[in-house]
């Protein structure tokens, strides 16, 4: 999407037809600053740094990872180095493992010499594969903003969302907010509640900087605000991402995601989740088999931002000996959301609704 | 309570019997430091930037603000001045238009040379009443955490609680704090959950500490935690203050309130509201008709905290580009409330429950 009127992926190749770009996330909101990757060390640093995050895009910068490793040397025993260097980098995502097994499976059978120029077009099909799903989620989105854009009668449709599902974490396009970028795109009014997403702030520092660039209308608002502005009929719909469905539809997100849907629950307002079938776990039955992921309580006592003179600072808002504990994501169960909206279409967070879209995994559900 | 082992009031007589101390709160939970008010000037400052804050420790020291002017000059004109002076440092506390009223009614029938000493015995009875008002909200609300302790089989009773109501907004005691002191001292195993409460965080910078300081263990999350605890059944009961209390028994308090009384009424959670009877508007029908304060943005784009080097430090948080939001309460419906605890006892949210405690109200409401 744009930034600043230029159309940007948040990974490509250069000029130079080998090294590799990013965002250097951890920069945003205050500095839009691209960084070249040119080795394995450093697009291993990237995803384990957190210069690039989000699913899909650690898995691409993963697979352009191997392909700096391949020009180094290309024979088996490399691959596998750089291979099992890259895997350890983030524990959880599992685009990762998929992206790296994927290269893996493809460049192994093949001659050295042959692997570097294979594993640069399967990069880039990695890419584009990701781009085309994201398009495809917005396109599905799209009907049910247009939808609700003709009961706006002619203000913009509000919509809340929480954490960062947009281009930054993906490609391009993104999942939650790809159908808000079309929207914006073909002329549609959009007003989007953006989550400040505590604790790591992806809300108020990727997801508002990210529709900021490419010009669509938002505000920031702290977590806490979100159940109010739908008592008053401020929101038309939510619509977050995530990352894990289980096969009952039950959706884990980033924490907070459960309470805005029990407020759009409580006020009638539509609930949207908006996902890769990638991300749907067929083998859970539902959302309290997810093991959930606790982090560094640096999360929370610290916070960085930009300090009066420019420079970027973290500094500490609890009492020294407080407890802090920090859980990443919860469970919203199927029964609160409205629809799933993934790159086959619309349908009902449940078992019935899944197999609708993806009858292949009738089998596995 | 207790800081550091030695018990402390929010505000209390200097030793020389006329000055007045106070804590300053901006500087909490990084630095405790007492600030001493010689005049008028000093505690209208107090109030207006904050070093004092909580309606009824805003009462307390505009009270002994019109000490302090009245010990300068003691003529009906400065004292109606003293009143204007103090009115004016906080537009919608309850208290503070209260106390200056009471004050300015028991003065203003004296001759100017007893006002000042009467003025001086009656802002000390505000004070005690206000601690007496909240040990008693404190002892009605310890039946409550009895009852929970028994049924926890000796693990500590895990209590969810939002924004600041202790001590440090009040004279003693606190409201929602009230009953947790009360049964930590009497040796009920308590451990509190304190949220954040963005964007001003009262909760990680006040509520964490002054329970701290009186040695009650508790843990600080975000904002977007809470739903997730009480899914994992990590919640015996919520409490919470509340700034206003319609007569049907919905419950204005700081923003963010209402999706925790979702999450516990989702979850089977008991859901309390610690309130003195002052808080009550017998006027109003419903919490739809309470204003909502919005309050300036740079509360949620600017944060302050400790830098490494020591040194409370502001950052900014948001894009530059980005429109913010910032409400400072919503309304829970009295249907997710359990009980209201005031220091006449418990009763349902509803205006029967509240009439049954204050029958004499039946005229109004």
């Amino acid at each position: 999407m744009k930034v600043a009127g230029k159309a940007y992926r948040s990974i490509w190749l250069d000029d130079d037809g080998w090294s590799v770009r990013i965002i250097d996330q951890t920069r945003l909101p205050h500095e839009f600053q691209v960084v070249r990757l040119v080795d394995l060390e450093q697009a291993a640093h990237a995803i384990r740094a957190m210069l690039v995050r989000g699913a899909p895009l650690i898995g691409a910068t993963a697979a352009y990872g191997l392909c700096l490793a391949l020009r180094q040397d290309a024979g088996d025993a490399a691959l596998e180095r750089a291979a099992a260097c890259l895997l350890a980098t983030r524990p959880t995502a599992i685009n990762l493992r998929w992206a790296i097994d994927d290269m893996r499976a493809r460049l192994l059978p093949l001659s050295p010499l042959q692997r570097t120029q294979a594993a640069y077009r399967r990069a880039a099909e990695i890419c584009d594969a990701d781009v085309a799903v994201n398009r495809a989620i917005g396109e599905q989105g799209l009907g049910l903003i247009r939808q609700a854009a003709a009961r706006c009668d002619r203000r913009p449709v509000n919509i809340l969302t929480h954490c960062n599902a947009g281009w930054l974490a993906t490609v391009d396009w993104g999942t939650a907010l790809a159908p808000i970028y079309l929207a914006h795109d073909a002329g549609i009014a959009v007003h989007v509640w953006v989550d400040e997403t505590r604790p790591r702030n992806q809300g108020a520092g990727l997801t508002a900087w990210e529709l900021g660039g490419h010009g669509v209308p938002h505000t920031v608002i702290v977590d806490n605000a979100g159940g109010h502005l739908m008592q008053r009929g401020e929101v038309d719909l939510c619509l977050v991402g995530t990352d894990r469905t289980t096969a009952n539809g039950d959706v884990c997100n980033k924490i907070g995601t459960y309470l805005k849907a029990l407020a759009a629950h409580d006020n009638g307002v539509p609930f949207y989740v908006a996902l890769p079938c990638t991300t749907i776990d067929w083998t859970l039955g539902d959302g309290g088999q997810i093991p959930i992921e606790r982090r560094a309580a640096e999360e929370v006592t610290r916070l960085s931002g930009r300090a009066d003179n420019g420079e970027i600072v973290a500094v500490r808002i609890t009492p020294e000996g407080s407890a802090v504990a920090n859980f990443a994501f919860d469970v919203t169960p199927a029964r609160l959301v409205t629809a799933l909206i993934t790159e086959r279409g619309v349908c009902n967070a449940s078992r019935d609704g899944l197999l609708s879209l993806y009858p292949e995994q009738a089998v596995n559900a």
